[in-house]
């Protein structure tokens, strides 16, 4: 809806067989969707899409990979699925412009739904063996297909708040078919757990092919790694109000 | 007066018979007119009118019901009825634009007299065992035809602030009919008495048909419900100047 | 200077005699010139002449009276004086659309001068029977004029802050008259016998008659009253710059 | 640089002879610079030459003589020497708007050299019984002139902060001569001394003619009398960089 | 990408063989980069070429050096090496500016390549003997060269923030080689050493002629002078998230 400011550099026209999915990664409570979206783009060892400059994304941080700058917000691409993740924290201030960039990214590469994953922070994380998983959609359609494959309950009552709440309206707003995997999460912890959970959703709903095997086995120094990023992200988080009921 | 950007998604063309009204649900002040108008909706069955996407309500919020997502503002109606309700909490920020689009729609669906429900908080609630109502008109006209109609007393001395305030002063400025009901109340816990109080006088000055008894059954739970709403709401009420002398 | 956005709505076209007077009303320290005004509406029954919506003045604050609401900024008249009064506290950051505002007034109905009232906090107004009045202007021809009238003795060297102070300083820019009388009074207890001072002097420089004989037998009551007003009004006058030097 | 506003409202064409100064008086380190201006003024009965309505000079404070108002910020004139002399403590954020007036009007007036007067706060002030006077200029070729007149040492080595500081730079921008004389004085005391021994200085550079008697029998006087001036000043001096080095 | 608003005063065409090199010198952990580039000005008496005007940069701060002043951010040049070096520290608001305005330079004087120098923050730098020094490029084709060059090891792995990240991301966005010298060093004192160990690799790889002898015995005479600069810059490091993982 907002006047967006970014520029987009394309690196390589990406080949990819229909229907095409664009799995989201961004910094949220338990940096699930952002693990995800990292663990998808290594294991599957993508091609750089695109990169994009965001002008207002203030101050400027630049993500150093092999001695060689990138800017941290990037396009990937495997099989079917085209991973937008972004390497830093997202400002609330910024949060309606990446839902622009998001959407116009649908639309160009004609793809058939976004996902987005999202952590739910509950407060017993630590003794839960299982992570219950949830699906929100921005359409009646979507919802039906969705509950059909019987991937998961849906998310029944409650509010959406953060990175993916705009991006999840604005789906709404253009027709767009989001599909938004909510997963029990850790507030402040980086948890690559409920990223697996996540991905055994993801991966079952289109179709795309990765085991998480990695992932759980790594998720030790992930934790490690990604520390930085939990703590810039966490100054977004706090004082949110996070989705207040659900199932 | 200011530029309001908000942009309408009509879901279905209400048909209501004459005279119509327009009934708005904000969070205000003990919740009296967002409860009210919630539970005219879910009690009365009313039918989804349009959803409102409000550029500016940052950061966003999505409501997601029964797995499917959707803006927090919305429009709904039955009998002669059209409710306007926010699920979310308004930002002073966004109240005259709030007004602009509430005022609008009372023009669009050319509706008799705009009605909305606020609690007065009085330091004394618990103790009072019937709670005072008292009735604001925008024009001279519809207080002469509500004095006539004997619901309540008026709205005798003093000032209204909060969501309702520009809804009321912008109503006046375009000459259209804002009946202001103010009920005893809580300040910042939920209160569905109240809400109930105010509904019998906006039955009697509408003839909209529905009884309250569901209503005072369901308090507790709609307490417990709304209880993140409220803190929320509570953010903006304080520090308010209220009401300052009335009756 | 800056730009205006407020909408006058009218009421009634007025019709005084030459010379014409726009005594202005604000709520300043000890709410001296706003009791003076709303006293000189009440005590000489004044027909109301126009309603103002100032579209940044943000909260919205509605006035009550009667049952019926109205914006609290309006203009009212009899026999040879008109009175701009506000019901609410002026932001500092509004005090220049104000003076602006106020100025076009007394140009549209070609008033002779402009009449601040205004109070000066004295530490020791308790200790005081007679209060000191002094006058300022904004023009050395006005000034003149008012030497020989001897009203009151000249406030000789300071500075004035506040919301009369773009008025006066808009005043003298237009080539306007503006008369200000300041008072000494309480900062921030409402003062109505400064307020009769004031209209004792105002009534010999106009002409316009009044007696103060009602203002401070209600004296108790207006304090009580306007206290709400008074707390509002605080907020813009704490760590404010008064007059710092006089007589 | 910036785009500038306000209103210039002359009140007579000064008639001086060439070369022309324009001495800049505005509030900083000790008020050096705006008591010498002041005692200018006074002490040669300067005549009165502009006042200027500084739009973003907020809140309005008006200064107020001989019951007479007026804006803070003139411009005066006496043999050979204007001077623009503030009332008023400017904002850091209007400093570059004030510059822009300032390097205007030496156009304007076709002066041959801006003159500005500041304090450099020394700890140990009180102990001096001399004051280090130092110049610094926008411009080699007045450097050189000013150089061989042997007035005082230069400022050799640092840095200059404050409302001076724009002032100094936009000449240089315009090419303007702009002479700046550095007095050692108090931080936040008013320091009448400091102006006297600056005045000095600018005499034997311009020529005008002027007795420091007075302003040294006077300084206890002035010291009170400007004390609220130094209150507000001292808001914009702290936590500011002065000059790091010197001499 | 934003908009740019500074103006540049030309005192020399300089005259360079090629390839050309643009040293950026901006206060950021330790001084490093700012520390290296006034040594280069000074030790090989460097021809002062441009004078750049800010607009944004407020407070203005002025540079005085013999009695003159300046603006305290400049280009200077010797052999093939041109020098832009800021006096003052730059607001994080003004980042962007800064690195338009070093590209653009970068351009018109067609260099082959922007060397910047930044300090990383080791807790344990004062046990260190021997400086790690690491490289990063904005594009793979410096990388190459520079691996080749055996200069030091690259920098593997994290993120740059501060006043050389948007330069880094601009240079990229524009296509222009930008090789990025980090060096450890400490984070809020000035480090003089580490500015020598970055000049021997930038030496190597420019071919610049330079010793850096000096620069190690007058390391303490630079510590002491530049300390106000230091707690200038401090203000904009503290909280900013540093590079968090390398080598």
């Amino acid at each position: 809806m907002s006047e967006v400011s970014y520029e987009t550099v394309m690196l390589e026209e990406p080949t990819l067989p229909k229907p095409r999915y664009l799995f989201v990664g961004l910094p949220d409570a338990g940096l699930v969707g952002q693990i995800a979206a990292e663990y998808l783009i290594r294991e599957t060892r993508m091609a750089e899409v695109a990169h994009f400059y965001l002008q207002k994304l203030s101050p400027t941080i630049v993500q150093v990979s092999g001695g060689l700058a990138k800017p941290p917000i990037r396009l990937y691409y495997s099989q079917n699925m085209l991973v937008f993740n972004s390497w830093v924290a997202i400002p609330p201030a910024l949060a309606t412009d990446v839902a622009e960039l998001v959407c116009s990214l649908a639309t160009k590469f004609d793809v058939y739904a976004l996902i987005s994953v999202t952590g739910i922070p509950v407060p017993n994380r630590l003794d839960l063996e299982r992570l219950g998983v949830y699906w929100i959609t921005s359409n009646e359609e979507l919802a039906k297909e969705t509950e059909k494959m019987s991937l998961a309950p849906r998310f029944d009552e409650g509010y959406i708040a953060g990175p993916y709440a705009p991006i999840l309206l604005e789906s709404k707003r253009r027709g767009l078919r989001n599909l938004v995997v909510t997963v029990e999460s850790f507030l402040d912890l980086p948890d690559p757990e409920a990223s697996a959970a996540a991905i055994e959703v993801v991966s079952k709903f289109t179709g795309f092919s990765v085991s998480t095997d990695n992932l759980l086995k790594e998720a030790e120094a992930i934790r490690a790694r990604i520390r930085g990023l939990m703590e810039e992200t966490k100054k977004n988080i706090s004082g949110r109000a996070g989705p207040t009921t659900y199932a």
